[in-house]
């Protein structure tokens, strides 16, 4: 089963979200830094898209910043203009800082190697996918659609 | 019941291919005009990358070449300069002429609108979309993968 | 002095066109085959953005049509479905073809190496610019601009 | 004349820098903010892409953080981090906040409606450009080809 995320500022949602609520739903989770590039670029829009498009079809996709580094430069105001800015509109929690560690919970707790991460959980609430880098629209949609599809 | 194709010259593949042949694969006919600027930028390359992942998988990738303007332009020979030009390595077929009339045999019997136009048909051989214009990767595979999933 | 290319077909205008006429104009010649890739997605579209924007500030934008592989399949024929498919306004001669070797004459009279090419001519008629490849728009507006201020 | 600028903290140069000291060169003074997407995505590589290829033919570019919005996340600190995430080595200046008012000083006297702003500025320190939006890298680069050649 998909470990549990640990969160204390949630954006983008009226109630904090926990991923046993979520159970029934194919889960996107993408793991993301504010200033890194390739999240701006490729990641963060691209999960946007998928939460415009297949939300109603059973996706449910939840953002993680997951700050490792620059941490006073991402901040959650930083963070809460960041997402105004580029609109984003699906929900997005702050990975809880850990004293003395730059690393966050849930990022050490996946065991997750940097951003953006790409993460898939499936109806059952089993990872199915836990993947660093650029992910390309083909492939992650074919994972989507099987993954509904159970 | 999708209807089978009428083809009179094969490209990139030994013998001449049925759609009835092709049972349980999910099958990707695009139809093209290799003089098609959507054609050319989008839709054959995605296909071809379809091929290039998907075909193990159970993905079978036709093209068909229906050609409605410009017929001294896109002959056989020319269609096989332009995918050898463009790499594409799936097979692909010439939709046959109709003496008279410029649209092609079974651009006419599938109602085909123009170019490009995607075609899916399930593996139990039953047409389950059919699309004129550009198709998003995303939402391509989020189709594919749950076809390929049934 | 550049030398004058040698074209026996002229599209996209009314009369042939003829290297000395141009003198006091910058003159950007783009040596393309319809059927190679680099051309169609870049060169040839990266020339008309430039006919339609700099024509009237004194740049002239002239293809050459340099076939040298696939004869059969770019006849001009098809050269002229081409450039109606991919709105080319430009003028575009064709290459004379020579008897009994694959590069055309104009080809072979500059030294190309392959397609597409793009050649900058001053306004006194010297060549100031021979390369083969993709041209990047920030440089190929330097070279211009500097063309068109001297 | 262009007028000065005013800035308070510089990165990515060893001293400040004034207009009037670059005055025969030319000047791509580009406003920004690090959290407005078209900067991020548009403006600020391609004014680096310029300094990477003109800085020794001529062209100095200066970038400026103009920050009128979302302030406490866009402060001196994070600006930093984001240079060094997107790897941009162009001298940089943010520009002097204002008591009171939103928008910084240099903005305000230059009369900037937003961000990217690209203003160029010839050898003799003349304003020649002011342009809000998305800048073509051709148009950007027949306009400094010029006013290189002057």
């Amino acid at each position: 089963m998909a470990l549990e995320w640990q969160v204390d500022v949630w954006l983008n949602t009226r109630a904090p979200l926990e991923l046993s609520q979520l159970r029934g739903r194919v889960v996107l989770l993408h793991a993301f830094q504010m200033l890194c590039p390739g999240c701006v670029s490729h990641a963060v829009p691209q999960a946007e898209r998928v939460h415009q498009e297949y939300a109603e079809h059973g996706v449910s996709v939840i953002g993680l910043h997951t700050v490792f580094e620059h941490h006073a430069a991402m901040m959650p105001v930083a963070l809460e203009a960041f997402l105004h800015e580029y609109r984003v509109t699906h929900p997005v929690g702050v990975d809880v800082a850990v004293a003395g560690i730059s690393i966050p919970a849930t990022m050490r707790r996946y065991g997750m190697q940097g951003t953006p991460t790409l993460i898939l959980i499936d109806r059952a609430g089993k990872l199915r996918l836990h993947e660093l880098g650029r992910m390309d629209d083909l492939r992650l949609g074919m994972m989507l659609g099987q993954l509904l599809a159970e």
